[in-house]
């Protein structure tokens, strides 16, 4: 038999191992230290209760002759569906039940989106970015064209005529730089999609973050239904990273070779996937309704406050950044020309603080660093100070 | 953008479409007839208490900061992998923990592990057979060479050395035809597989309605650990078509081209793939547990019963058939030399019995069809009298 050879170009990212081991080094040799860590990309406060309630209300009936159920809809059940139908409507986006897949995440979803695609496509991917889009399309054999952020265009890249893309990822607000597309920005990148017959992956898993007036989805775009597939999440959403629930929407005029996309993708997921746990469904159901939608609100509001205070802290200390806002993500140019490794390490020794370099994040990411807002209210506050205190 | 070309050349599977409409059709035209359902390949019983208890359980714990979690592990917290590596020892089989990938169903699994191979392989697969095998197949580029099961070989294809396989799937008890392979027939298997140096993919979602002394484990079979991976489910052992969760192994010691194919399956599932619901996998956990184990295994006694009712019946009628023990499904030979659709139309106009047709698991299911044990005893019962009775 003979492998993927695709396999054998993967790069080997350690960059969450590397600071998990320097961390640990520092703190056995420094036992005293009270190390604040602000690197983390996960959620940490609970559940909302109304959708704990839901998951403990599914499990039993699970339990019950009367109220188990097998093999769900591969798609998703209708009620899930319907929920996020629901939550389109209220930006302004229609959408119907064959044009939303419940999934297990949206990981899972920008990955196994390109077994629909041709091997060999051109992917145009952003960098700095969130590296399983790299990853994904290196497994598949595609050939990648980097859309280069930097401080001139504030890492909100943007179509360069010259590239013939198949495939463009975008991810807005993005992960890791904060940075969040303007409708004039995205009205761009959906015209050159459409220009070059190109698809847009559109990753909106931040999406809960927009508080400016900004797109919260694709579709608020003209032509968007055309040349784009969006990648929705409650991990952020609704504290799910634990939880794993996510969709993904295909829209019927979405059509290529005469195949509407949504088709591929259906035929995909009925083969190779075979739904959501009902119990997790009936979750994310109660995560959409009005009271579960209030309470996981708050906490996305509580982590805003958070990256508000980090990038008010950087403003003082007059540090060039995006994100901070629309966005639980801060991204920073680290001070006196340190590299990104070098800042980290700074920070660690001089602050007891652990970030994020921006360089595992893709060459373009080198000098910068991310810090996070997904953290407890008062460990950000002496974190910043801090931080404050050396620079 | 060019999509994939290889779904072009997918077959449409209507089966259990046709099979609903055919069946609604009658029903609307016979309003008071009795229709007994013994087709269906999901489980119907509720789930054992303890694992219902330990879902309720860890939903409470994600309400609460103290026990909230996010991201998992890519591959199953250690208290899942510890308890199926437990329930491996009980086979005599030795695993270690970087060897159980934990996954949200066998049907994922076995179609996401050719990313691994390359494209245009040479697949094996067994002719009837669950139709993923062959659509994955189709979707991947692969080349497909049947193994063909028939009456001669009791279901139950050997290795045909002319072939030059690089995968080979292999599921005992086999789904649809309930045939169930000896340690014997296997040992050829995993000899034929050495010597090609191909890579034997063995579904083993129906192990635990093994009774008689035959391998619930192709890691019971000699030099397995250097052919083969194992996927296995708890869907049909502890009744979790709804709750999804399932593992594949992955042996250290399989290496090809000398990449150990385990690290390639890590690196697949760390990139295209974020874990199983950490609910989901305290419920499995418990599943493995001695009293959840106990409680599954009487749901899997009773569909063993219902499956022995139905070939006790077949056998007094002079019917040829497999499968009945071992398995939750009997294959049998369609009497009067009927065709598999002609059977199904006979079975449900004279004896209001809804089955499944043998020719939509492949060509070689063509006269053939399938019964199921998954249903309540009593209309079991009832719908094999009424078999008995017009035959």
């Amino acid at each position: 038999m003979k492998i993927n050879e695709n396999f054998k170009a993967l790069g080997v990212n350690y960059l969450f191992h590397d600071i998990s081991q320097k961390v640990k080094a520092y703190a056995e040799s420094h036992p005293n230290a009270e190390i604040i860590r602000m690197g983390i990309g996960d959620v940490t406060l609970p559940l909302a209760p109304a959708v704990v309630r839901a998951m403990e209300n599914a499990a039993a009936e699970m339990g019950r002759a009367e109220t188990f159920r097998g093999y769900g809809e591969y798609h998703g059940y209708d009620f899930l569906r319907d929920a996020i139908i629901g939550y389109y409507a209220k930006k302004g986006v229609t959408l119907t039940r064959d044009e939303v897949f419940v999934s297990d995440g949206a990981k899972s979803d920008a990955a196994n989106i390109l077994d629909i695609f041709a091997g060999g496509s051109t992917a145009v991917i952003p960098n700095p970015v969130y590296p399983v889009y790299v990853d994904t399309c290196v497994m598949a054999g595609n050939t990648i064209v980097y859309a280069h952020g930097n401080e001139e265009n504030n890492f909100l890249p943007m179509p360069d005529e010259s590239v013939n893309a198949d495939i463009i990822y975008l991810c807005s607000p993005n992960n890791p730089t904060g940075a969040a597309y303007s409708k004039a920005q995205l009205e761009k990148w959906v015209d050159y999609a459409v220009e070059k017959d190109a698809v847009i992956l559109y990753d909106s898993a931040y999406e809960a973050f927009v508080t400016d007036d900004l797109p919260t989805s694709i579709f608020q775009i003209k032509n968007a239904e055309k040349c784009a597939i969006e990648i929705g999440s409650l991990s952020k959403t609704a504290g799910f990273t634990g939880v794993r629930c996510a969709y993904t929407i295909v829209p019927s005029a979405l059509i290529r070779e005469d195949i509407a996309l949504s088709k591929m993708w259906s035929r995909r997921q009925a083969t190779k996937f075979n739904a959501v746990p009902y119990i997790i469904q009936r979750g994310a159901e109660a995560a959409f309704s009005d009271e579960g939608y209030a309470e996981s609100r708050a906490n996305v509001e509580y982590y805003l406050e958070n990256a508000k205070i980090i990038a008010d802290a950087l403003k003082k200390m007059g540090i060039w950044y995006t994100g901070g806002r629309n966005s639980p993500y801060i991204w920073f140019k680290c001070p006196h020309g340190l590299s990104s490794w070098g800042f980290f390490e700074t920070l660690l020794e001089k602050a007891n603080v652990v970030g994020t370099p921006g360089a595992g994040f893709g060459a373009e990411g080198e000098g910068f660093f991310r810090l996070s807002a997904f953290g407890d209210r008062k460990k950000i506050v002496l974190g910043m100070e801090r931080i404050f205190d050396i620079f």
